[in-house]
């Protein structure tokens, strides 16, 4: 008869069928927050002195990440992006604003209205490009921006082992090299950016949703409205299939992407990507550019108001 | 209303959905056989004068090869791998027989019950290894073996597309990275081995099986006894599915290899493995081994049978 890895019983189990272990109910947050302690400890991603700003958007991810580490003695600055996606952010705003509230922490907000003076849908309109493009770059920027403001030395997000998986095969599929050789756990800082860490990147979609689902966390359920089917959701599909005929497929493929190809690959393009300040916002961009990405997003928004 | 992209026509049409092109059945050869040619001429693979060893086991694949190059002016030398595989061999071999006859080819066959003393059932229950293990180096050995005793400085073998696909795809999961460094439509001959080249390496599965049917070629259908079903079988099915979602898929995911990992890997694995005679039968083998892999089963059936 199975029982709990840790304290024994046999009532109300669950199988992690990749460890070949079975724990229960009560002691799956032990287990789901010593995998993500290893993570942080094995990766050196930060310290428990160490203030971490952590991107909670209120997914099942972010949230969960902030409770592991709020849970586990760390030093979380949580902050939310406001992307005036209305009425998806004001409620997503809400649950991120009760969870912090209940966990006893101060919500810092990104409030792009209020930053840019438009938010996602209205970019969108006036670009006429893909509300997914803009919103990944305005993302990016916003989360290295929050964490500075937040005196933070390290950026935390809630990327899970599917998300990594989904990511390097879509870059494989497409041979994406450059960006392959920048797929790590840890980015260090540099040329303006904070260091980025995914301290999830051990755990699955299944063993989040577990979590969430154990600690009884409210966390939002809805896809974004303007999001449209994204390749990665189908590469996710294809690879439960490979886990479903293999035991841990996907942590061997991204651990192994980790220990063999990326090495490779950052050595083969180490520094082929230099970074200038933005000449608008000072944040980071390509060099080549005078102005960052989102700045021309913006620029573009307030040409076609007063045309 | 569609026509084929050759003689105009509306009859018996194929739809090509990769090239987003029509033809019909009477002219689809002339396609199919250009998409080979294309690949032979690209590739420096070989020219109509050299003799080319073609490795023909019976299947579509190898079949579909030597009709081409037969019928388009090359000069193929085929050969017939006896594995002692009873009754599938005996089939496959009278298949291979009435072709060549046909197509007033000599074959050459290479016999391993009177070359080496066993079939492979027999190597599989002396040596207790998988036969498809067994298989793989004694085809590839004695591939090698045949080029030279035909005279040809080129051995052509009749993976397609979807095999390459498969084969990429199966060593990127696991990161093989020495195997994918060497993984490409033409090996150049080096240590003993002679040179290596995929003629179908840009048309897919079924587009050979179509041009098998539209020729009306007898091809063995059997699936070999021995064979267990592959892991590079399940990994077809993943592409096969992602191709149902993007046009082109496979040859996109082959062709970026190509041209943007493989030769990064290339470069960086480069003469890590090198190859010496074997001190029993001379044929390469890895460097560190005293005899090849294939003399190395055969001694240990024969230590079998003499204890």
């Amino acid at each position: 008869m199975p029982r709990c890895l840790k304290c024994g019983k046999s009532r109300d189990l669950i199988k992690l069928e990749r460890h070949r272990i079975w724990v229960c109910r009560e002691c799956y947050p032990w287990f789901f927050e010593k995998q993500v302690e290893r993570a942080i400890e094995e990766k050196n991603m930060f310290t428990r002195d160490e203030r971490v700003a952590v991107a909670v958007s209120g997914g099942k991810d972010s949230l969960a990440l902030l409770h592991v580490l709020a849970r586990k003695g760390y030093n979380p600055k949580p902050f939310f992006i406001d992307l005036g996606i209305e009425p998806y952010t004001r409620h997503a705003r809400k649950i991120v604003e009760d969870v912090t509230g209940s966990l006893g922490l101060e919500l810092e907000v990104y409030d792009l209205k209020k930053e840019r003076g438009a938010g996602i849908p209205e970019v969108a309109r006036a670009t006429r490009i893909p509300p997914c493009s803009i919103c990944g770059a305005v993302k990016r920027q916003a989360m290295n921006i929050m964490a500075k403001r937040l005196e933070c030395n390290v950026l935390a997000t809630g990327h899970n082992l599917d998300d990594e998986v989904a990511f390097v095969f879509s870059n494989v599929i497409d041979w994406n090299l450059e960006q392959l050789a920048r797929q790590k756990p840890v980015l260090e800082p540099g040329q303006g950016m904070v260091k980025k860490v995914k301290p999830l990147y051990r755990v699955t979609d299944r063993e989040v949703e577990l979590y969430v689902d154990v600690l009884g966390l409210n966390v939002v359920k809805e896809e974004c409205p303007l999001s449209r089917k994204a390749k990665s959701v189908d590469y996710k599909r294809v690879w439960d299939e490979i886990e479903s005929t293999r035991r841990n497929a996907k942590w061997s493929f991204y651990s192994g992407f980790l220990k063999r190809l990326q090495p490779v690959l950052e050595e083969r393009f180490q520094e082929k990507v230099r970074l200038v300040e933005c000449e608008k916002c000072g944040e980071p961009t390509t060099e080549g550019r005078k102005i960052c990405l989102v700045c021309g997003f913006f620029e573009r928004v307030k040409n076609s108001t007063t045309q």
